[in-house]
């Protein structure tokens, strides 16, 4: 075997940082990398100027925890908006998942994680005492949870849940079922049980 | 459907320049937007400089044409290197695809393109010349032709080699076949041609 020849160390570098990006693998960041390489140097200094804007310009909002680019998100300012309801969601993330869907116009909260007793997060590592100063101070007609269908997802589901209701809040939770367009034959059993347990009138 | 909220325009900025690169669609430059935003600051500062680096720094080598830090690129400068046998590629990328395979160990001339007269590209538009003129000047033993094995890619193996020839160069060309691995079953009927054309003494 011959020593490979490495003709750039600047190239070799700028594929190591990409390939950390999520979903790059060695080829996928190498191929950016000389795509880069390739670009009028307008072009690159635009991404790089909105990869700068992205990390110096975004905050928290510090009503939801979502995203945003002043100190309240378009969200929560939005009056159009119904902010009696409350949907509570793991990540910022999610916000945008919801949106896509077209179908929900109350307001958010992020809980920035799940209860995860192994992984030392508990309740107070998540943002759970902004959800019911939220729900003390503006006491909303329904909170409803949008958590991944997870172990922790239903954890943290109930374990909220329960707080919440002390407070006398109506609570409840997105629908489990078959995803839609799914065939019945290539749906597990657990979906199938709480797809069933969860039938709706025709 | 309702109107869908977009929490920052800076967000919505950087998804768009990042979906621009190849191999990136827009789940997954949303995906990378978010990850760079959720990154130390020191991290994501990291990437914008090899990125600049990248774009600053590396300039074409003045023998081979292949990319550099520096004006000749250190394959064309390793004296380990037999520069009396060139392998001429199209683009500076296969370079690194046949140091790969560590079994080169002459020099390149890259071509910068393939001749295709259907997109106006001729021999003047890529750099024919400049391997005319390493010919004239160094009179090495061979050059290899490692073109893709498309229809412009034969077009310009004919051409140059044409043209080399009449300089009494020896002129060869990589081999076509079946890949390494692959199954007879499902090789396309012109690869096992030549495959049994190029066949060789066992």
């Amino acid at each position: 075997m011959l020593k490979k020849q490495k003709p750039s160390v600047y190239l070799e570098r700028a594929t190591r940082e990409l390939v950390k990006l999520p979903g790059l693998g060695s080829r996928s960041a190498s191929r950016i990398a000389f795509h880069l390489l390739n670009l009028p140097s307008s072009e690159v200094e635009e991404l790089i100027r909105t990869i700068s804007d992205l990390k110096n310009n975004i905050v928290r909002c510090s009503v939801c925890g979502g995203i945003s680019d002043s100190d309240v998100c378009p969200l929560c300012t939005d009056s159009s908006r119904n902010s009696d309801m409350i949907c509570v969601v793991e990540d910022a993330r999610d916000i945008f998942a919801i949106e896509g869907a077209s179908v929900f116009n109350g307001v958010y909260h992020v809980l920035g994680g799940l209860i995860s007793p192994l992984d030392g997060i508990g309740p107070d590592e998540i943002n759970v005492k902004g959800l019911i100063e939220r729900c003390r101070n503006s006491k909303p007609q329904e909170i409803i949870f949008a958590l991944n269908s997870t172990i922790e997802g239903e954890a943290t589901t109930l374990y909220v849940s329960d707080i919440l209701e002390t407070l006398g809040v109506r609570v409840t939770r997105i629908a489990q079922g078959l995803p839609v367009g799914s065939d019945l034959e290539f749906v597990d059993g657990a979906t199938i049980a709480r797809s069933i347990e969860g039938r709706v009138r025709i």
